[in-house]
């Protein structure tokens, strides 16, 4: 009998019953097959070697996609396992799943310590078994006879009897097996480098009333040189790690008395954040928008008429009482409902639309402490948020404007590499949607139009949309190849109808604004910290809180250094003086760990030629170039120029 | 028998026993006696008519003095009260006080209605009184004398019922007598003019549960002419409102949904505030001031370490629980805990010091509903904070340059007209403050030194320190005469150490720092409440949130007017279009009200010259004035330049 296999292309192609994903690849070309590591049938992960016996839709994986990765590594973690069982043999299995970067096995070592000294004899073992190309293979069990293989190990014994009989899967290789959904590679051999990354402490099943177990995380590769790249990157990762870089730069602090997730900006760092702030406020101008501030609190009520409180109210801060009157405010965890109640204030008519309201509004949103993680994910934040009130014949151009704000500050702030992902509706869930199906449908038009008129390179994702409305994301790439979703656009048919927001149209009756929800860094603490780990802390040189430091051959020069910084302000030049009696070449190396983009050094020659002598950031080894202060501002313009346009 | 009396000059003059103030008043001057209206003796309110029978020192009051017209306003309330009784015999007295402006009088009228209708007939009668020139005479009844004349009167038999036998007085002119304590002055002919300026429900002694009577307000002068001008006053007061202004300029709005005492700031309002802020910045950073950002709630333990919970948490906002992990968090009601964490942040040296950190910090704390107003009494408001942290040495020098922003600030807003108060300790109440006495010595004279030396006119009030420290306050008048408190600094020895602060001094041991809180603005909201009533809307030019507006003769001239307003920007001038299809007279009224220091018509005639015609507001009658656009930046840069100076 032949099946009917639908590819991802839409072509159908024609198979005996029981051809396996591998045959599908073979028929397609002999280079598919030999790069194909998983699959998946009507979205179910499947081997390359399980049989098909029906029709259906047939995706083939390799490694460039993030299912063929996810095999690989669940595949070595499999591996990994074996050697541990080996050396270890009282060692008790648990779960070993693929995550983001890799793959982890949950252990039981029982009275054994399993440590860094240990890695090296495990990794060694995985590569001698991968070596030996031996192929990963599913066997169904019944329950019992699984729970009678497994009588000695009580995780195992607890995850079987959850299972239902007839749905348990072994998967062997080697002299090795393991309780398995399935999801694997052809074979071992293609696993050429592998690497154990550190070892932690976890709870079984996450729940700190069980047993402490030992996380053993991974990584493997195709190719040993996909191994060196990834360590490397690692290492630079940790070097550019925001919490490590906001510490040198002294940009922000926690404070254990102030609480956790809530960041103290340092006078640099909020220096930093004023300095976006102003950029954005600046190019916010020019687009049209206006100013607006409201308080960090709202009444109940407020959130309750937006659906936030029904939504969110139970996991988040906890009302506000008030010692009298009975009130109830909540710390705000958005501002959209302000703004509403700021659009209400007045009667509208169609000829004042589009408002556009922006304020960077700080909002407070409840994280479990073991979620927080330095200024990535953090209980109050800043949002550059601004909603914009506008009649639904002028929504595509004021989405398409958003996309231009948003575009331009990816271009100013050096992100050149970044994919757009509009986030719609889940067809399948209508109930978890707040509004009319009439209204959604032109919203996701909106945006996906403007999506494409202005070229971005973007994937349409269900289910993703926010309760209240479709949304436009960009996932912007940072320098070392890692994805972060920033500048989101969203809309709103939704606000509008709980805030009874009007206004009088052409024919003087009353209608519905349409809203539209937007940040292009998202928040200021959470762009900070990708900023940071993007640039390694040198910053576009328009951002830099000091541009320059000058730095004195020895305190005799103290009036000529103040008379230099004077001249550079006048430039509106941001820099200090570094006066301090301290070799030269001791101020440099400070210098560079504080990452000024220039140092500029006065000395004897330099007072009385009216010059300075300027060395820039990372320059090692050159040699400083002597010039006026008239010719260092044209220099430093000519700096900014080269990521600063005019909006 | 003779007595030594001691004058507030220092002088001492004897007396024989018996003799009253005003024999001490005839002593001296003729003129003196004339004004004489109240006298205190040894810090007690007396009559003027109060023989004298020990050495002590006294203190006579004329008009001039806030003592002497609280004696003649109290003293007015007796002639109304015996005016109300005469004309509502049923009426139950029961308290008149005097009050900032004028004095007041609680009277259960019974059945019967006392309305603004009623007013004039009580006022004529008031002068009658007056007219006949009846002694205020003050006599001593025991409580049960007391007690019987009042039998039917069941709110002075409560007050009564609370006096100690021998404290018992009644004061007695013309026929009328009433319970009272003193302080009045020597007949009613004084009282020239008079007027009942409101009623108001108020409950007994202020407590809901009780019956609620009628306060009826009044005031009264010396002159008629002071009547007239206080009454016009009022008249200017409340066209002046700032919550009127507010409204008319649209700079804030105030919903019931987002809730009480919680101002959102419009866009016009957020760049007024905007503006204040930047102006107040670029003179911080001049004067050596880093700015900071800290979040908006801090753990409950952080407020227990400041004292601040202690001695506020059971009248504050309530604390803010944790869905989970049984946190606490309080709405920061001071920035000056988080200032401290951030000082702690890092070591410091003896050389680093002084840190100055500032902060638009927005702060939250309880008021009842029925103290908020405006934006003078708020549930949240920004203030102008910052925290100088420096060594005891520098404490004179920093206290001082405080002082010089603070002038710069009053000058640079139209502040022309102030006093200082130095507020410290009451030397009876040790135990309300919190530190060292030696510490407090320090503190309270580095302020009264720095005051003389600024050449600061300034009083000492014993008892109003803050718990944690002196402080130095400003009393500012505005255009119409009213005091407004702004501008206080503060010295704080005691937040130093209860956070634990420290320096590295030059012996190489820890010390504590010094603080100095303060905040010349006060609070944005209260501050540009104030600017509104002192301004009436008319800010200084630089402050104004659009300095002119461009006003096309037709919908023709829109080109112009856009290219008129692009030039303007070049210049930086803040400017919009009014290109409205309306009349130029009604364009003109409208930009009158919305008080836009400059409107600039543009037609036929300005197009061809490439010029405006420039009126200035509230300008009506003059002729409008053609020049260029250079022209206009300069004559605007003039106006700029009378206020802002560099600071």
């Amino acid at each position: 009998m032949m099946i009917k296999i639908t590819l991802p292309d839409g072509s159908v192609k024609e198979f005996a019953q029981g051809a396996t994903p591998m045959d599908v690849a073979l028929s397609i070309s002999e280079g598919l097959a030999r790069n194909v590591i998983s699959a998946s049938f009507n979205g179910t992960t499947i081997e390359t070697s399980t049989p098909l016996t029906t029709d259906g839709s047939l995706t083939l994986y390799t490694w460039n996609d993030d299912e063929g990765k996810k095999a690989f590594w669940h595949s070595t973690s499999h591996v990994m396992a074996q050697a541990i069982e080996e050396k270890y043999p009282n060692a008790k299995l648990t779960l070993g799943p693929a995550i983001a970067n890799g793959f982890y096995y949950d252990v039981d070592f029982g009275d054994e310590k399993f440590t860094d000294a240990d890695f090296k004899a495990i990794e060694d073992r995985v590569l001698e078994i991968s070596k030996e190309k031996h192929d990963f293979r599913m066997r169904s069990v019944t329950k019992a006879e699984a729970l009678d293989i497994y009588k000695d190990n009580e995780y195992k014994t607890e995850l079987i009897s959850n299972l239902e009989d007839g749905t348990i899967t072994f998967c062997d290789h080697s002299n090795f097996f393991d309780l398995c959904r399935g999801g694997h590679i052809p074979n071992t051999g293609i696993i050429k480098a592998m690497k154990i990354l550190s070892v932690a402490g976890a709870y079984w099943r996450g729940d700190e009333k069980n047993k402490q177990l030992t996380r053993v995380y991974g990584i493997s590769f195709p190719k040993q040189k996909d191994l060196t790249e990834y360590l490397h990157l690692l290492e630079e990762a940790k070097k550019r790690d925001h919490r490590k870089l906001g510490k040198e730069l002294e940009l922000f602090h926690f404070s254990q008395k102030v609480g956790q997730g809530l960041p103290l900006w340092l006078p640099k760092g909020a220096a930093l954040r004023d300095r976006l702030e102003q950029f954005l406020k600046k190019a916010q101008k020019k687009a049209g928008y206006e100013q607006v501030v409201t308080p960090h609190i709202g009444q109940k009520e407020l959130y309750v008429t937006s659906g936030h409180y029904a939504k969110y109210g139970a996991d988040s801060f906890q009302p506000i009482h008030t010692p009298a009157e009975g009130e109830e405010f909540l710390l705000k965890p958005m501002n959209c409902p302000h703004h509403c109640e700021i659009y209400n204030a007045k009667p509208w008519s169609y000829k004042d639309l589009p408002k556009r309201y922006a304020e960077f509004g700080t909002v407070y949103r409840y994280e479990q402490s073991g979620e927080l993680h330095g200024l990535t994910r953090v209980r109050g934040f800043t949002q550059d948020d601004a909603h914009i009130f506008c009649t639904p014949d002028q929504l595509d151009a004021e989405f398409k404007n958003v996309i231009d704000l948003v575009l331009y500050v990816f271009g100013s702030l050096g992100f050149e590499n970044f994919t757009a992902q509009v986030s719609v509706r889940d067809l399948d869930n209508p109930d978890k949607y707040i509004g009319s199906v009439e209204n959604w449908e032109k919203a996701e038009n909106a945006i996906i139009s403007a999506a494409k008129d202005k070229g971005l390179n973007y994937v349409i994702e269900s289910g993703e949309a926010a309760f209240y409305g479709p949304k436009l994301d960009f996932m912007v790439k940072d320098a070392l190849g890692r994805s972060w979703q920033l500048g989101t656009i969203q809309i709103d048919y939704n606000l509008p109808e709980r805030f009874d927001l009007t206004y009088k149209g052409s024919d003087n009756e009353l209608h519905r604004p349409v809203m539209i929800h937007r940040a292009p860094f998202g928040s200021m603490e959470r762009f900070v910290a990708i900023l940071l780990e993007h640039t390694a802390g040198n910053f576009p040189i328009w951002l830099m809180p000091e541009q320059a430091i000058i730095l004195s051959l020895s305190e005799k020069y103290e009036n000529y250094a103040q008379k230099v910084l004077n001249l550079l302000e006048n430039h509106e030049i941001r820099a200090q003086i570094d006066n301090r009696n301290e070799t030269i070449g001791k101020k440099i190396r400070e210098a560079e760990v504080q990452k000024f983009p220039f140092m500029l050094i006065v000395g004897e020659e330099e007072e009385k030629n009216g010059t300075i002598s300027v060395r820039r950031h990372g320059d090692a080894g050159k040699s400083n170039q002597s010039m006026t202060i008239e010719e260092f501002a044209q220099l430093i313009q000519v700096e900014i120029d080269k990521t600063l346009k005019q909006f």
